[in-house]
């Protein structure tokens, strides 16, 4: 079995500062003038610029099915959970639809891998599939919503994977909240297993495409008019926000709409 | 002063189960067409759509301070944080180059607004910025890396917004996080105005300004080569992840780069 491995946190971790002499400038700018350079490309004129069609774009219906098969694909070709996500929807789309959706390059969408080049902030699958909504609805908000409040109480990852997978019959974790940190974290202490295992990646390369279906059923559900709104926070979360939040909370001092007391203790107990 | 209202926040909100008949279903099914199609635009055929460049895209060099109030800008006009930090680079660099950069459609980066419609994950600002470095270098996670720990340790909002902003003078406060959540409720504590203020708008505004100028002088500190990786974690950081992750720890079950005891005792203590 080939070795996957990370190449974007790898990069993000602090360099020596060896560019500290005139000399070594120069050696700086050469190799970054590999990856980044001054001059914009310019291959389209004004005309075919007005081509590009208003926000939200149209949407083609997919198939969720083959979106998750795509997602975790994806996780091992894009660059992790996020440009995972966006192979299995953006790029599932671009596959069926062409123009104008391969305008936007799929590899863009790297950065939000192990939560924004590891911070562990949000998963990134979530972030790539939030990407796909609000390009094609305007009432992307409220179906995105419903994906994170799903995400937070999904067993991860799925068993549908099992016949391509590498480590079938993995075990499942609830993450109660959208965060990379919390998914991950919880799911290989429960498992036993390193956050950079070849395990750990294919438990998220399963999550990545489980999460690009779930948009697209979402989606689906959007265009044929049965999409129905079931997340609601926690009674713990709504206690909280009594005071912390709401139009007639007496503080009103909080953004968010994570569970509270994964971080805080409760002090009204 | 004309009061600025945040749409997708509010759309967020869990509505009513109200598509519970037929006849409901199909009332739904007619707002849905209003912002979701299920067909597929076509303006360009076969031979157009090759002319999109292979990533990454060529970067024409950006000036900070005029990214710092169109990100400002932004903020109200495209829907938040998120949208504010596209407007303030690759709307900017639209402006600038013209295609095809004009082919991404800036209304598309509204989702990350409040940390992910408003659930206070990674901060819209900074998930904005993420998908602008990518698009533009393949070294884009050394840069973002550098971007979101100098966001962690910035005292927020910078004071170059003066004279044009709706409320000069604000008190500044460090988030010690990525968080949306940390970030806005830190302040909204300290300032002692509401979440949905108009006065916390101003200042997520005025930040939205602030991280695109500053991912625009790391971006130009790149081509320049003069970009030094500057950021280090804290050594309480260090030290906890010298059990919980690194390649000889003895656990390595943790994935992020967050503060770890802004939510965790430490218990070696």
């Amino acid at each position: 079995m080939k070795e996957f491995k990370f190449e974007s946190f790898e990069k993000s971790l602090p360099r020596r500062k060896f560019l500290l002499s005139t000399g070594m400038f120069a050696a700086g700018a050469v190799l970054s003038a590999c990856t980044l350079t001054e001059e914009p490309i310019r291959l389209a004129d004004a005309d075919s610029a007005a081509e590009v069609p208003a926000w939200p774009w149209n949407y083609k219906k997919l198939d969720p099915e083959v979106a998750r098969k795509k997602g975790y694909d994806g996780y091992f070709s894009n660059g992790g959970c996020m440009g995972g996500a966006i192979v299995g929807t953006l790029g599932y789309l671009q596959e069926e639809a062409g123009a104008p959706f391969t305008s936007i390059p799929i590899e863009m969408f790297k950065y939000g891998a192990g939560g924004a080049v590891g911070w562990g902030t949000l998963c990134g699958a979530l972030n790539g599939a939030g990407a796909f909504l609000n390009l094609l609805s305007k009432d992307y908000s409220k179906i995105y919503n419903e994906l994170i409040g799903w995400y937070c109480g999904f067993p991860f990852p799925s068993d549908k994977h099992e016949s391509y997978c590498k480590f079938p019959g993995q075990i499942t974790t609830v993450s109660n909240s959208p965060l990379c940190h919390n998914s991950v974290t919880i799911w290989c202490t429960e498992a036993g297993v390193r956050f950079d295992s070849q395990e750990k990646y294919d438990r998220c390369a399963k999550l990545t495409g489980d999460v690009a279906a779930k948009a697209i059923e979402l989606l689906n559900a959007e265009i044929e008019g049965k999409f129905i709104a079931a997340y609601k926070p926690t009674e713990e979360h709504a206690a909280c926000m009594s005071c912390h939040t709401g139009p007639k909370s007496p503080i009103g001092n909080v953004q968010g709409k994570m569970d509270c007391l994964d971080c805080h203790d409760d002090h009204t107990k």
